[in-house]
C-alpha cells in the first residue's frame, strides 16, 4: 500500500510548464510567471540530501521519496530577467497523512525551510512553511494526471494578514 | 448553531474587489479581468425567488439563505467591453455539509443551472454544476474574514479534460 505522500511524489514527477498569476494584494497588481519546472528523484546517497538531513536531526530511515524540483521561468515585469534555481525536498512523514517537509532553499528566502504538510479529505497536499517575517500556506492538488494546480498564499507572521496570493497551472510534458 | 452553508453566505455578503486570472490551458494564454462583485440577502418573497424554486420544485421551506450576486467586470482583452449581469443563488440543504444550488443563470451558459456543494474539511464550498457540453467546479474559501478565494475549473463532460483554470481573489470593500 503506497502511502499518500508517496503517491503524491510519484504523480509530480516528470517535467511541467507552469502558468503563474501572482496576485499582489496591497497594490493590487498582477504579475505573470511562465515557467518550466522539473521534478525528479533523489538518491539516498546524495551528499546534499545527507547534508540536510544532518542539519535538521533527521535519521535517514525516517524520511520518504526525497526529490528534488528545477525551474527557471521569465515574468513579464521583465522578461529579460529569468530566474532560476533548484532546491531539494524531503518528506518526513509523521502519521498516515500528515508530516514535515524539509528544504534546502525556500521559494521565498534563500535559506534552509522546515514546513509541515497534511493531505485534505480531498486529496491535497497543504504546506504551512513558517519564515523569519511571514509564512507560506500552499495548496498543491491534481486537476487531472497531467494538470497540477498550485495556490500559494503569503501570511504576515501574526497569519492575519495576506500580502500575496498566487496561482499555477502546471501542465505535463510528453516526452517525444 | 449556525449551518456551515448558512456561516459561508453571511460571511460572503457584501461588496467585494475581484481580480481573476484565467489560464486557457489549450491555449495557454491568460486574461485577467477585474470586477466588482456585490453578494447581498434575497427576500423570501422576491418574485425571481419564488418562480426559481416553482421551475425546481423546490418548497420554499426547503431553501437556506438565498442571496444573489451582482457583478461588472472590465478584461485586459477588451478594456472598452464591460461584463455585467446578476443572478440570484438558492441553497437546498440535504445534509449538514451537502446540498443543492440553484441559479437563476449559470456563470457560462445563459440558462438556469443546478448544482451540487459540499463543504471539505477544511472549509471550503466545493461546488460542481453540469452544463449542457461541460461541467463546472468551483472551489471558493475565506483566506480571511475579508479576502476571499476561488478556483474555478471548466472540465469536459467527460470530467477527464479540463478546457480552463481560473483564480479569484476577492477583498472586502470597506464601507466609508
Amino acid at each position: 500500500m503506497v502511502s499518500p505522500i508517496e503517491h503524491f511524489v510519484t504523480r509530480s514527477l516528470g517535467t511541467w510548464t507552469a502558468q503563474r498569476s501572482g496576485h499582489n494584494l496591497a497594490f493590487r497588481h498582477v504579475e505573470e510567471v511562465e515557467s518550466e519546472i522539473r521534478i525528479a528523484p533523489v538518491a539516498a546517497e546524495d551528499p546534499q540530501l545527507m547534508d540536510l538531513l544532518a542539519s535538521n536531526n533527521v535519521a535517514p530511515s525516517a524520511m520518504c521519496c526525497p526529490f528534488s524540483v528545477t525551474w527557471q521561468g521569465t515574468s513579464d515585469w521583465d522578461e529579460n530577467a529569468t530566474s532560476d534555481g533548484s532546491c531539494i525536498l524531503v518528506p518526513v512523514p509523521e502519521g498516515d497523512t500528515t508530516g514535515r517537509l524539509l528544504r534546502s532553499q525556500g521559494y521565498t528566502e534563500t535559506i534552509p525551510a522546515v514546513g509541515r504538510y497534511r493531505f485534505s479529505d480531498d486529496g491535497a497536499f497543504v504546506l504551512v512553511t513558517p519564515y523569519e517575517r511571514a509564512s507560506a500556506e500552499e495548496r498543491v492538488w491534481f486537476a487531472t494526471d497531467d494538470l497540477r494546480l498550485r495556490v500559494a498564499l503569503m501570511r504576515t507572521s501574526s497569519g492575519r494578514g495576506v500580502l500575496q496570493a498566487s496561482f499555477s497551472s502546471e501542465i505535463r510534458q510528453r516526452s517525444a
